[in-house]
């Protein structure tokens, strides 16, 4: 789901009453990022509260549209990575994810070996066919047990979009709350559902429903879920007890626009780039009694301080062993404080971009490749700007693209290099970089789609990198690719 | 101001808290378009009900930038039309503008001439020079009294953009209701403010103040002025006896952006186009006790629809003498209804796009010619649509272009020509385009520049046009002006 899709971020169609309700009830951020472009990266950001750069989940193809085809990895979470549910256990909390796990599908990847007490959902998205088209092996887990296969047990209509998963999610995740209210156990609940994900889906009484299409029938769909989960937590009267946020793993992707594609209202080009559409993320927080109803925060925010804020939460502390990336948003949440920290965006190990403040200085620029682009594969339609949404993949670190998002939120008039305000702006800023470079010390990658120690089958091209695979640290940039 | 300049719209730096309360409290409308992508057309159709085409506010020069100096144009508001001022004074109510009039400077064209008892303002913008650099020569008003000129005894510093013009406009305004207040009187208050036109302005109190720069902070003055309207309505104790509406005459001009342009959310270009950015406007309907609070509405609305409304709140028909283009949106309003009626997109007169529901054709294209796109001029930065956004004028009267608002409301994806949705849909709004022509009487236009009737100097390149100044209505493209 993408910044623009919530009628409280300027969806013309105004179709999430629910969520709408939530920011109203709760509190809106306005400048809150994920941490990829890319699902599965997100996802291992937001439970380790560590860059997809430290904790494995990236690839050192760099600039590579870090396109993968999941059923391929057999790379996955590391044992060496500490997740939130396992630190939550410690504190009581009991914790289940509901929907796409997406940090490995092989056994010592299972989220039950990663802190989570249950499970209901797919290792993987729901996006297929990974072996064949005829059967498309997308295996879905109730804890340990394979239970089916999406498409075969779990049907998903692609000719209508008619799928019940939503539905499903919906149940599991009320049982689950009503469960732990009458046990008075206290809970972690990740609902990690994927209807907006292409193919997009919605159940039956959705469909058709909306202005937008069947992408806005999967947004309904999922506003009216949420709405629902929030009056149950209402009625079992814990809803004064129970912090819930809200937000998504990156931008719309615009590649699948109009039909299944979402908006990432006035922010630049969507998923897989590091431009604002890509990684601007629509967040609110929800807290009946503590969080000030109807409060807008400016706080720069990434979804890695969820694993902080949810551990301040429950009192614990941070493991102190490792660099966490995210901080503890309950200052900026509950007394209105604002935190000063940078936002690094990253595609593969590769930092393309940096804010600090209202200013974002693209390092690198890349939408996608002149030969994916040649093809009609654009994750900027209908928005190229010339020089900052290239097709090529362009470095700018000794004169970084400047963009004020206050005046610009779209990056669409850089900054005149000439200019007072640059020379002060970039000083800034490239001390925060040189700090962060020194200090980032990557992890195992996991995502690599031309290394062979994590995945079982690589696409044409590899061979042209020869033994490149993994590049020098001193010279990072060797092993591109696709170029 | 566009669309997308409200917080309620996804402004993302949510500076509108008081316009953003009034929607709360009042009706939001979605798809609410002005009747002209130019501020005196609009304005006309405001005073009139009637499109721009009908009431002469229009150019003959059709597909032509619709460019014109205001000074040196002589045309005007004609007797033959019928002002809302007018027909209001009829049932004792005493007429008010605040600021820019728009309509004619000659003596002829005088507001307090055509239905208004007072007048604080000027018959221009407060955009120059007119006369000449050093004494831009715009006279300010108050009624039949010159009382000075902008620039002069109205100061506007061009160099830092101070101006504290919206605030002698809120005091107006102020003192206004209070006046009508206090001698029991009903009133029509046209608050027509200009701060966010180029050059923009704000006070001292507001310059500096804004994420979004200059022209953030005319948006916040007015909004906080807009505020103070609200709440002194209330403390009179006469909120719930004042119907207010809040729109703007066109959508955000582009050109002068980042510093001095707004945004139109994720609509396609700006001020000058019949693209949605240039004609979908915000607005909000306020009137407590009457209207539900938080209300939304879907009606397709016009800024002529404000004309017959307002009639029909103080219980008077439109003129029946006339063809009215505006319709009474009380029931919309007031009872939630759906009003079925297309929405006309003009440049000029030329009928360029019609929407229809959620669907919008387009009968022309046209962005700004190639000659002004080449010295840098663009309306649509960063958004040029392929075969869309066309610099030369592109006529698809065969087949036009067709967009569905809800899937695309940025008008990227036209739909395919050979679907079975266009052809269906294509019959429908046919028949409405047939209707609408077979039925419209054009009147005297009054702003064309090549045109010595209404101009006292005309551009260079008239005299390419030689005796086509009025092309015959066998012809109505041949004097395209400028190609």
């Amino acid at each position: 789901m993408g910044w623009g899709d919530l009628g409280a971020f300027g969806e013309p169609s105004k179709e999430t009453p629910n969520l709408d309700q939530m920011a109203s009830e709760g509190m809106l951020f306005l400048d809150f990022y994920t941490a990829s472009p890319l699902c599965s990266p997100s996802r291992a950001a937001l439970l380790t509260g560590r860059l997809p750069v430290r904790n494995g989940f990236y690839t050192t193809n760099a600039h590579a549209r870090n396109a993968y085809t999941p059923q391929d990895i057999v790379g996955g979470i590391q044992d060496s990575e500490i997740l939130l549910p396992e630190l939550l256990k410690k504190a009581g909390y009991t914790n289940k994810i509901i929907g796409k796990w997406h940090l490995g599908h092989r056994p010592q990847f299972h989220p039950l070996k990663h802190g989570f007490d249950e499970w209901f959902g797919s290792p993987n998205c729901h996006f297929g066919p990974y072996d064949n088209r005829a059967h498309p092996n997308i295996p879905v887990y109730r804890d340990w047990e394979m239970i089916g296969r999406y498409y075969e047990d779990f049907k998903i209509d692609l000719k209508t979009g008619e799928a019940n998963l939503t539905q499903i999610y919906l149940q599991e995740a009320l049982d689950f709350i009503s469960k732990q209210q009458a046990s008075q156990q206290p809970f972690f609940l990740y609902w990690a559902i994927d209807a907006t994900h292409a193919p997009v889906y919605a159940s039956k009484h959705f469909l058709g429903t909306s202005q937008r299409g069947l992408y806005g029938d999967a947004v309904r769909e999922i506003d009216d879920s949420i709405g629902k989960i929030l009056k149950h937590l209402q009625k079992l009267g814990i809803s004064e007890n129970t912090f819930v946020f809200f937000t998504s793993d990156n931008g719309a992707a615009l590649i699948s626009a109009p039909k299944q594609g979402g908006s990432n209202g006035r922010f630049l080009c969507g998923k897989q780039t590091t431009f604002e559409g890509g990684m601007r993320e629509p967040a609110i927080a929800w807290w009946p009694g503590h969080i000030p109803a109807g409060g807008v925060s400016r706080q720069l925010g990434s979804v890695m301080d969820l694993f902080t804020t949810s551990l301040s939460l429950v009192g614990l502390q941070p493991p102190s062993d490792r660099q966490i990336d995210g901080i503890d948003l309950l200052p900026a949440i509950l007394q209105g404080k604002l935190i000063d920290r940078p936002i690094f965006y990253y595609r593969g190990n590769e930092m393309m971009a940096v804010r600090v403040g209202l200013y974002k200085a693209h390092y690198w620029t890349w939408s996608n490749s002149w030969e994916e682009y040649s093809k009609g594969i654009d994750f900027c339609p209908g928005q190229n700007v010339s020089g900052v949404t290239t097709h090529s993949q362009e470095e700018h670190s000794t004169l970084p693209l400047l963009f004020h998002l206050g005046r610009d939120p779209g990056e669409k008039y850089p900054l005149s290099f000439a200019s007072d305000e640059y020379q002060g702006v970039m000083r800034r800023i490239s001390a925060v970089v040189q700090q962060h470079k020194e200090t980032m010390v990557p992890g195992v990658p996991q995502l690599n789609v031309c290394d062979k120690a994590v995945m079982n089958w690589s696409p044409p091209g590899c061979e042209k990198l020869g033994k490149c695979l993994k590049p020098p640290r001193s010279d990072p940039k060797k092993c591109f690719w696709p170029h």
